[in-house]
């Protein structure tokens, strides 16, 4: 007999689905829910079985969009430039790039990195929709804005050895100090870059 | 305008409510959820909806109980010894000593600690009600087994002096090496508490 109410042990089990949370924040979670009105746990009940019916994926870009859209406005939007596409990773990725207001580009979402391991081979990260699309779109420069990560870097190198043509500008984002860091806390491999790719004054 | 779709912002911001989620590990958790199966959304979205529905307070224990219980099993149930009564601040606490599998006594929920600042005084943690309890089920013996953090302690202190009288035992939780610790891992408050409760061979 467990010593918890079936109700809250069902909810801590299921809660236990989220990344990264064991069996003790699946009870902090589930207690916290409790103690609060039920409103709060009727509304995230609400979105979340909102969510796969009104969301899914730009056929174009691969972002997330609203159901009743055809393509993501970040690519239908007559003030983006569709000669420059920025590859990144996930969807996400293109929130934390519009957040910085500076990128009027388009977006082209992988959908992941290479991982044969986990069987995520060239046909998953839609590589070959991308070339399709430089084609189509007259595209002039790709901005390869994966992770600075292993996964991320290898990914990059696939994707540019496959869209590499003449006249298309192939960039990426710039390895350097992240802004704020002393130098004394930044790690070796980060100032190794940061001197590399050093701007003159 | 948002980058993401309408229902997986409002998921996000819904994930935000639980406790010590922040923006960046809801965005986690809400995408997570979107990669997989719609049916795992709608079950959560199921447990939270039942949650309050279906678990309630015992009126005589405060722990947590079915909606169609009058009391706690661990309290009503003949193999538990109503003469014993271990005093908790929360309802998950039940669950932590019931997994020793060596308690055979009822418990007290107090429902919290003391805590003037957030207005939590001696009304609200249920001291009354054990005062009565101990009259009526004619307990011989109270263990307060509040956390071994200040705020525990001095509830536990505030506890005892309220239910002191002669022919009550009154005891509580040992406090030492948590098992499997090295010394030399072992802060020095706790390893001062060890010496002093050291225990003859």
């Amino acid at each position: 007999m467990s010593a918890l109410p079936r109700a809250l042990q069902d909810l801590i089990d299921e809660l236990g689905k989220l990344p990264g949370v064991g069996p003790r924040t699946a009870e902090r979670y589930a207690y916290s829910l409790l103690k609060r009105s039920p409103d709060v746990s009727s509304s995230i009940a609400d979105s979340l079985q909102k969510l796969h019916k009104n969301v899914k994926y730009c056929p174009t870009t691969f972002a997330l969009i609203e159901i009743d859209q055809e393509e993501s406005p970040l690519y239908t939007n007559p003030d983006r430039n569709k000669q420059i596409v920025a590859v990144v990773e996930e969807p996400l990725d293109v929130v934390s790039i519009e957040k910085t207001g500076q990128y009027k580009g388009t977006y082209h979402v992988l959908g992941g990195t290479l991982s044969p391991i986990d069987g995520i081979g060239p046909e998953q990260i839609r590589v070959a929709e991308l070339v399709k699309r430089i084609k189509k779109d007259k595209v002039e420069e790709v901005i390869l804005a994966t992770n600075a990560s292993v996964e991320g870097e290898s990914t990059a190198l696939f994707v540019q050895k496959h869209i590499e043509k003449d006249g298309l500008i192939i960039s990426r984002l710039a390895r350097g100090l992240p802004v704020g860091v002393d130098l004394e806390y930044a790690d070796q491999i980060t100032i190794g870059r940061a001197l590399e790719g050093r701007q003159l004054l």
